[in-house]
């Protein structure tokens, strides 16, 4: 069967996978303190153009949000968030494990959020001492339904930060489709300008797993060693991390991850659409929302696997397709052809 | 230079990684959902001779005792452990962040706990409801000393927690050595019957990094995999833990990687006290304790890689020498010729 | 200045407080073991016609809910509740900051859950291990907007807890209020029958402080003290609470503090209506909400003491008046006049 | 039966109850932002000649200790405590279930710490980023077992903190006791020059109920009132501990207070000797501690309370005797009188 199910269905990178082989003997100190590590750190900040800023890798995405987060904020103090955000909806409550609030705010459906409802948020927990003070603002790019920030409204974002003393913090989970999404203007070196705190995804964008957790606001690094290990969140033999890491962000392929996922997911775009099936979403990533028939996916189930989202009404559901960096062109064909057949 | 600092300083036995690159490409549903982890599970089944327990995947050791204990206590519940216990002493705090006192018990420099020493805490805390309820014991096998427990003791720890309605719980980070230890009466088969929960160390024993979560008392099971995914403690290419975890356990890997482990720090036992040095500990697993005057610790720090352990007096410190399945026989020769030299 | 600000302006029915003088000098045990509270959980019982159930005596509302909902809950569970509930908003995080998701739900502006909006949270929740697992649902009575819950709207929601395996929780801050309010069909003995867990309010209802918490649950009563202590809600001298609220559920006295409250807040309802403004929503408690023009705001605070609630409209705003036990009907009668007057 | 139990047995001072029935129906706003919290802050400020601090009344001891380490500590730091400490023993674990680890460290039987073994445990845990990384040290005075602190002894950890860089936390309890002490030499006023925060206890002192926390080190202020909302320990009716503080500060009534109590206990302390029993310790504020045969105890218990603390030997144990505000001389005498007869 084929599967446009998620992006973490593979493996990695077969260059990653070669790297680990070739230096498995090798003997080097734990927890990141190693040589690899200290050069991937080295490459990233290259790459971001940021020299004076903390980098550390961690094993995945829940782990770094909420270590991230909760390494910020005083006890009283939330994050605002999107009521589709990651930290909202599929955490299991990790954020509020750490002892913080998220501030859900409903969005357009867009899965992203503007300065106009995050200060309204803002404004009416700001001024009553008896609800959660906001001091963050948690945003994904790209979003969860695989919609992108602009520049400048990344900009606005971060400027509403610094006037209210909030911190803002980039999920990037699916950086890469970002970086190579048609319409992105945001490069990965204008990150550490527009935010706090950022992390570069990589278990969806090539690694086996991790990701690259990047603070630049200065005060936050204090202790951040110390948080990662109390949450479970260092890697013993953590050159692992830092060996994938180097591979991913040499010769381009970082953005090149993303190009081919963007790519596939464009080409399913186009013809999914062809085939009859209504977009949910305008994502120009490597997720990809439609609205199927019910009665259809019974079908699509045997031949197909993907993820199904949200009932839309009582015919229709939402459901979406991703493609990374190991999705093979046939099988986007093999997938369009299919259901072009399957609606007569 | 040579490097006896850590049990994690190189990658993974080779057959591991062979596993890794030959399965890189399928496709698997995530979160451990896939056959390769079921696969494992059912090798790990076999292996203890228990199929009615829960068997999870987790990343590293502290991950795996935070989101153990946290799962299992009400809010108001405590875990006793040696005042030398892991997560006493190296866990930066995880178990008090998941909300839980862990009640110290000084040992007898042994690194084990006894049951009159369980007993006198236990009592006096449960006497007084002003005081934190002691509802689990976490031992360690073999311990951070390198020491191990006799069949007899476990028994009797095992009853003690019984008979007061408490937990215990095992932690295997370096399981493999005390299963191959000389003067081992416990068979990994014997785990399920003398405890609740315990883990089988993966990290330390020949993995890229794992753990196996392994729950034998039934109403401890539920709501087990949300506990996990909030402590960011899922990997999202879960199979990775799978594959791993399948291999080690094939043709009776896991002892090896024990015994060999054993073997060579059995040497460096046997060589360094030749060469002149005393043992801090009698320990028969991987972790080996000596007593070194600090000057020569100044020119051992040019040629070896070792763990500083603690301070003896002024003149004298406590530091360690660890083996693995990678520990080269070589390496050990040159360790001990060295000391042999050291000290004219 | 006249107030109507909140509930708990004055301090507590003149009685509660002889009885306070009285015993003053009285040597008792501490932290509640004392004969006054045994007492008071005694008429309690009495009062509630639930001799099986558990007693313990809080010493505010915030308080009384962070312990009860951390006390019952797994740490991968949650909690529903309403948006406009009083720990959605209110508690400055205080059930996040014990580990716990509150899963928020948009009422209608009744303040009120009912069935269909609970179950579509649960089942969306409870289909995706990655989300926080809903085992608890709160809801007020009367709710922060002072509607009330009928009973056959009661027995629904328990009828769905117990279906789903859920526990329901009743913040009963008002509950004197409710008691003896016009439409109320829930007797105080009902509630026992119908929840898990509930509280009935002191604080609002004519003591210097104080909630009782009954836990009718068996299986919720176990370490009920020792989370008390460890949230730090136990009181030195136990017996100020057993004093209180064994007053206050002599000769009836709780039901008519809630009636005099009702009495005093109907003649507002009418006056203000009367006076020209109109009902933000219709409330037959203690507490009444008007829809005010901001420029009358202005003369309204140099004259009353109310409680700004939310911004209605760019020109309009909702405020709340608030009546107790000591409310004086001459008051009353002055806001009543002063309202007509001011909007000539 | 005569009660030396503990100093929490009666209610109030007199004079407390009087301000409390007098201001009885008078209306405040609530969470202590009326006039007598106002006017209690500013008589506190002149009794500790401090103007730039920052006061908030409490409700009890545990809850001001939660309340206030959990508000000044990152999630990674610790707080470093005598082993007799009430945080390490007698809060249910009420401060690890703020999720920081309570370093406890041995005292020599007097319940004191010293500047050597902080700085032994300051230094294990600073140079290990492994550990939880104290930045707090934790004292009481008097202590858990009634000894004080002189001003060089003070000085000496205070001087160590600011050294480390560490928070000094001064939990006062019984603070009326120790400045009334015999050979005390630290005054009232000297607390805010010597710690970053501490509290003035009342419950043990002569009121219903109430702390009063005192901030002095600024960067600690911020956010203060929402953690106190967070943790359920703002009163509503938050007058009511303005009114007793304020009462509590005039006509030198604290020291009153504390010159009462020690006076009963310096007679118990000599009585009890003369009568043929040993001190456990040397206590000279209001609680003594004797060492009693256990067969001398099953007498003891059928006329006078008292609190049992620990056994000594199989055959003797360790008791307390507390004297307060309210304990009447007439008592004492029945208490020596009883036990010069008991012996024989």
């Amino acid at each position: 069967m084929i599967s446009f199910k998620n992006d973490y269905s593979e493996g990695a990178l077969p260059v990653i996978l070669e790297a680990l082989v070739k230096t498995n003997m090798e003997q080097t100190v734990g927890y990141g303190e190693d040589e690899y590590t200290q050069q991937a750190i080295e490459i990233i900040k290259d790459a971001i153009k940021c020299n004076d800023c903390y980098i550390r890798f961690l094993m995945g995405g829940t782990q770094t949000n909420l270590l991230a987060i909760s390494h910020m904020l005083r006890p009283y103090q939330a994050v605002i968030a999107a009521d589709t955000g990651h930290i909202s909806q599929h955490e299991a409550g990790a954020i509020e494990a750490t002892g913080h609030k998220v501030i859900e705010i409903p969005t357009d459906g867009s899965g992203k959020l503007d300065v106009p409802t995050i200060a309204k948020a803002y404004e009416v927990h700001k001024s009553d001492l008896h609800m959660a003070q906001p001091k963050m603002v948690y945003i994904s790019n790209p979003t969860e339904f695989g919609t992108l920030y602009s520049k400048a409204e990344l900009k606005a974002i971060h400027d509403y930060c610094k006037k209210t003393d909030m911190y803002l913090y980039i999920d990037g989970a699916r950086l890469a489709s970002a970086l190579a999404a048609e319409k992105n203007d945001i490069a990965l070196s204008d990150y550490p300008e527009y935010c706090d705190i950022f992390y570069i995804g990589g278990t969806k964008c090539g690694l086996l797993f991790g990701e690259a957790l990047i603070i630049i606001n200065p005060e936050l690094k204090e202790g951040i060693f110390c948080s990662t290990k109390q949450r479970g969140a260092t890697l013993a033999k953590g050159r692992l991390l830092g060996i994938q890491f180097a591979e991913l962000f040499k010769d381009n392929r970082y953005y090149k991850v993303g190009k081919h996922s963007n790519d596939m997911a464009m080409l399913i775009k186009e013809g999914v659409q062809k085939a009859g099936f209504k977009l949910y979403i305008d994502s120009y990533t490597n997720q990809q929302f439609f609205i199927f028939p019910n009665e259809l996916l019974k079908k699509l189930d045997k031949n197909v696997r993907y993820e199904f989202w949200s009932k839309l009404d009582d015919n229709n559901s939402v459901i979406r397709f991703a493609t990374s960096w190991a999705t093979d062109k046939k099988d986007v064909e093999k997938l369009i052809s299919f259901l072009e057949n399957i609606k007569e």
